[in-house]
């Protein structure tokens, strides 16, 4: 059985679509690189590939393509929306397949280490793949952004895992392994943006809720409604349903209701499985009984 | 995107292993054919066989393995519980990926052609495939068995569509098309067989319930409960959800609760997945944000 990775790096370019082809176009017609999605916008002025593959090849892919940013993106140029600190800002690398985060992690490792290599770029390994406990979090290694990565990666306790300073039209690259994640909203039948922000506080594991559960309150103007927008970090330890009934529960309080849910993007096959599981009360229910799951093996 | 057909060969072998192994040997090392299942059952003396494949690959393993079985198995000896006409009873192919029911219709003909040009023997045309509606219905075509299927096949109503007797040794086999059928049972909490075949004829299509559903009470007495068993015959028009949540409508009424349910063998990753799109109100969900589906286009 073969091992499969996904891997969705982040390229700062999200408006011109010259460049941005160029780039998409080191994952194309690649043998064992899948290119199953990818989205630019404008305002973020950021491009998200979603790949998928056999480990070596999508890593050589990535590596491809770091070589294409590079070449088509001048970061002293860059301003967007979301905050950023490299042409390529992030490559995270997600098992999907006959694969461990360990694995991820060494292939993100053999990744930053080959982007510094041949294209001379620099990194930090993040997430699973951090060198220390404080730089696990990507919003903490990025803060200060490309402007300030220059006297940031002088700091002791920021100095580049890979390469000595920020690259000056380049910046610097997050390369990690973590787990697929699940972007899942409730919708609430409220227009109070405060009640959506408590309800998000109190199902996220910052301040006290389910572990593997990030997540804000966000207005949605135009339905007179809100929502608790959440990142489910890791659905196999804590799952859909989990977060979904918890939220009805915290809802009552402020005599609100759950009137539907968001799933954004890409979603694993057992992250909705697992839910009609529990929904049902299948006993004994095995993801090998799903005739998807045996024919891919 | 290949075509991807399901096969569900049913033999009427399932106590001597040498013989079952020649018949399964048949299906393996085919390019285009993966053996996803098989499994012997000795009361019913009944082999149940899984394939997935391309399309002509399956109709022609499925036609090396019909050889097998006439040679290995005389249906003049056979004897177990479960109802049988044949030494392959049933053939049926079912739509899995871009593949429509009219074109496993297609391929059922074809087999059942085929069955008949290379082996010399008989075939019914069943379900989908039926060349009449009173021929749609497996029991009834079979009804008679093996033994009674000689003097059956000379009747009007029952001519066979390939061949025109029943053949000494190998019998009959029904060739046909359907839908994928999930096998779903929900449990109760009363051990009143009565209570649960009430339920059961309350949602079955048969007495005015839920059309792609066939059920009937079952005891469960090890455990002192029931279930209502049921055949989802096509989960894409009626999904288990409906079926789950209309039972526990209809056992309020006895006062009984649903404890749980039970999936039996395989089932398609959608049949889960429409059921937790359900459960948590997904807006504006597409099988295609699938992280698998996406990977086997």
């Amino acid at each position: 059985m073969p091992k499969i990775v996904q891997c969705v790096p982040n390229f700062s370019e999200g408006r011109d679509s010259t460049k941005i082809e160029r780039i998409i176009d080191a994952f194309r017609g690649k043998a064992g690189v899948k290119l199953l999605d990818y989205s630019s916008d404008k305002d973020h002025n950021r491009t998200v590939v979603t790949l998928v593959g056999e480990p070596q090849a999508v890593k050589q892919a990535v590596v491809a393509a770091v070589g294409v940013a590079k070449a088509e993106i001048d970061m002293t140029q860059h301003e967007g929306q979301h905050p950023r600190m490299g042409a390529v800002d992030v490559v995270p690398f997600i098992p999907i397949k006959e694969m461990t985060i360990e694995e991820c992690v060494d292939l993100a490792k053999e990744t930053a280490s080959e982007m510094q290599a041949q294209h001379g770029v620099p990194s930090f390994l993040y997430e699973k793949a951090a060198s220390a406990p404080h730089r696990q979090n990507l919003a903490k290694l990025r803060k200060g952004q490309f402007e300030g990565m220059f006297e940031k990666v002088k700091q002791a306790d920021w100095l580049l895992d890979y390469g000595t300073d920020c690259h000056p039209t380049y910046g610097v690259t997050a390369v990690g392994a973590r787990m697929p994640l699940v972007a899942f909203n409730v919708l609430l039948d409220t227009s109070n943006l405060e009640i959506a922000n408590k309800i998000a506080r109190n199902v996220r594991h910052l301040n006290g809720g389910l572990r593997y559960v990030k997540g804000i309150g966000i207005d949605m103007p135009e339905r007179k409604i809100t929502q608790v927008s959440m990142n489910m970090t890791d659905y196999t330890k804590t799952p859909l349903y989990r977060a979904f009934e918890l939220i009805k529960v915290e809802a009552r309080r402020y005599g609100v209701n759950v009137i539907g849910s968001e799933v954004i993007g890409l979603v694993p096959m057992e992250a909705m499985i697992q839910t009609a599981e529990w929904y049902l009360g299948v006993e004994d229910f095995s993801i090998e009984q799903v005739l998807e799951k045996r024919m891919m093996e």
